[in-house]
């Protein structure tokens, strides 16, 4: 089974954007057992979009195609479709009929370019994509699918999650490959390599691990290819098993499950409540946790206290530390968990102050550096880190951490 | 003059690692006046690097490879480069030198990976890599410079920028490509073209436009192309001012330049302060603001009052709105914000609140409805908007939109 992948877009080729999509692609293709030979990018140019049409025809099985759907004129996948289809666009009533929703409901008129997005070749069949006006695009040539989908990340993820994936899974039966991910957080990548030298080297033949790492989250992907479903489920049980007893502190959870997700799964299991007190982070605990759906039922809210006089007026941590020891400091955080734990009355509160840099830093608190504290009805839990000098890294690693803590307080609640 | 990029790599393909290196590798041809036509990702496979090597060998001028350098047996593209040049393995004498140096700094002895390491195709130019053991190679064939370097990003980028790209230079008088951005917001991509379509179709021929939504947000590229920067860059500037003429009300910046980064110098500019209050944003909009180096100089704090309760005791929206309008109301988002505006003595606060679903929505405030609100000494300024079903998307949307109507407020100021 063999697929490639071809991004339209001149802001791919000059660098102005980096090419996400078929990263996601790839590995959406490669957990449905397809072997992916080639991607190609290309300009928005007639002549290479049905160049790279012509040369992957009958040799992929699958050829997976995004942008150039847009409704503007430099967008011209669609009409290119049509030629290398020999076809002609015709008017999608559905498709037309949504964004007609959509447009009425923001009060813009329907004007001649959006008239031209609900078009598709017709020969095709139509991706539904419910959350944005491009439509995405399945065809057959000579024994190879093509599915044009949008740029645009989230409708393109859309249209292949809700559309195109359950097609494929149809059409494609043959060999079975299995991924299933454990969730790791602790120990560098090295270190955890290190860990499970062994247990790597005692992998039966048809399992593959591989290690990705993530902003201190190490996902380990076991894949199983074979042809019998569950032998291969049960080998992978066994050895997932046996993961669990090698590494048991450092899983927090299986298959793509984010810190968040595993949260709002142990507060919900035990009736109980959080919110954050932020500065460092500056609420971006609090998306995390919000972006979780149904968060509300276990999360009430958050101070960020990114001044200090915030820090003293609504959470009540004293003048004196802050003067002291500083707002990142074991004293400040502690008090400052404390302070929004009583003032949003909730059971847990998670507090981080922290320097995400570029500047700020100082000899005994260097950039990175950060304090997290979990507060809960029995009392205060801190934990020090330092961490690099990428501010929008370090957020996100401060993030991650103060979660990990809070997991961890929860579970032994 | 013609340029193409070649990256070799089963992570690549498979999507465990997102292909950086050729957005940076396009970003820089570009800049040297090259058209990159086409960019390829292959496996480390002898026959698809074969393949790709004679596809664009006398079709592009200038050729970059990165990938397959390494120590280890799958690394294949010295070898394979080899049988494309007709040429053998030869060791590189200054390589093997360096290496050596750099193993006795660190005590490791020397091992027959290594000695592989030091071994260049005989027909080829070495390109020093003084940051990794990997050599750079130049070679030609056909008219075509091929140029291959390790796919470590900081080895490929010390060679492109120490070695590469001043042969380049010296090699290729260059055309001229100069890009600008404009930042939009507004209205959806259709509606602008259709505004713009005067302007697009009056641009010299040497003028490109492109849209790129992302978000609400429409960034519109326009690419100049020619032979001299001066007369570029007046053209350019001159469609620009036409552009601010056309559609004053829609941009917000230039030049990738994000919403949050925009406010950020306003407010430094006029000295006053920001906080927020929100509801379905989560802490989105306080993480926006707060990714800005140097936020703290105009940020002050937030509220994330997801539950009612925080709403009425923290931010004081009066029990009786809630219960009459509802919290998704113009009447509580104004509450909102007034109440934070007080609470956290900042200027200016915005304030959010909606259904970002999946659930909760009714048939008079569907999922992606949103109520947005924004204090300041002169009361309270509101929008209402109406998004999609993605829980997500709807947050970051509500943002975008958020923030824009804060930046429009304060430039009111």
């Amino acid at each position: 089974m063999k697929a490639s992948i071809i991004t339209i877009g001149d802001e791919l080729l000059i660098g102005q954007t980096v090419d996400t999509n078929s990263a996601w692609l790839g590995s959406e293709l490669s957990i449905l057992g397809f072997d992916i030979y080639r991607k190609i990018t290309i300009h928005d140019r007639r002549e290479d979009i049905l160049e790279a049409l012509e040369e992957v025809k009958g040799k992929a099985d699958v050829v997976l195609i995004t942008g150039g759907l847009g409704p503007t004129s430099d967008d011209i996948t669609k009409q290119t479709l049509c030629e290398f289809l020999n076809t002609k666009l015709v008017p999608d009533h559905e498709v037309l009929a949504m964004i007609e929703t959509i447009l009425t409901r923001h009060n813009f008129p329907m004007n001649e370019n959006n008239r031209r997005q609900a078009e598709v070749p017709e020969s095709c069949q139509v991706l539904k994509n419910s959350v944005g006006t491009a439509p995405g695009m399945w065809f057959e040539k000579d024994k190879t699918i093509f599915i044009s989908m949008p740029g645009v990340p989230y409708e393109m993820k859309y249209i292949m999650t809700d559309q195109a994936i359950p097609r494929l899974k149809k059409r494609f039966t043959s060999q079975v490959v299995i991924h299933r991910n454990i969730m790791t957080y602790g120990v560098p990548e090295a270190r955890l390599a290190e860990i499970l030298t062994g247990f790597e080297a005692s992998l039966p033949e048809m399992i593959r691990l591989a290690y990705l790492p993530s902003y201190g989250i190490i996902k380990l992907r076991l894949t199983a290819t074979g042809s019998d479903n569950t032998l291969l489920t049960n080998i992978l049980n066994t050895q997932i098993r046996k993961l669990y007893e090698i590494i048991p502190d450092l899983i927090f959870g299986e298959n793509e499950e984010l810190l968040e997700v595993v949260i709002g799964k142990l507060l919900k299991e035990k009736g109980r409540t959080v919110c954050s007190a932020e500065s460092c982070t500056g609420g971006n605990i609090a998306h995390m946790l919000t972006s979780v759906p149904g968060s509300s039922l276990y999360y009430k809210g958050s101070v960020i206290a990114y001044n200090n006089n915030v820090k003293q007026e609504l959470l009540n941590v004293p003048a004196e530390i802050i003067e002291k020891s500083g707002a990142v400091s074991e004293e400040a955080v502690s008090k400052m968990a404390e302070g929004a734990r009583k003032l949003l009355k909730t059971d847990f509160s998670v507090a981080t102050s922290g320097i995400a840099g570029p500047d700020g830093g100082t000899e005994s608190k260097p950039v990175g550096t950060i304090w997290i504290a979990i507060a809960s009805e029995r009392g205060v839990v801190t934990e020090k880190h330092i961490f690099g000098s990428d501010r929008k890294v370090n957020i996100t690693r401060f993030s991650v951490a103060a979660l990990n803590l809070l997991r961890k307080q929860i579970i032994s609640h």
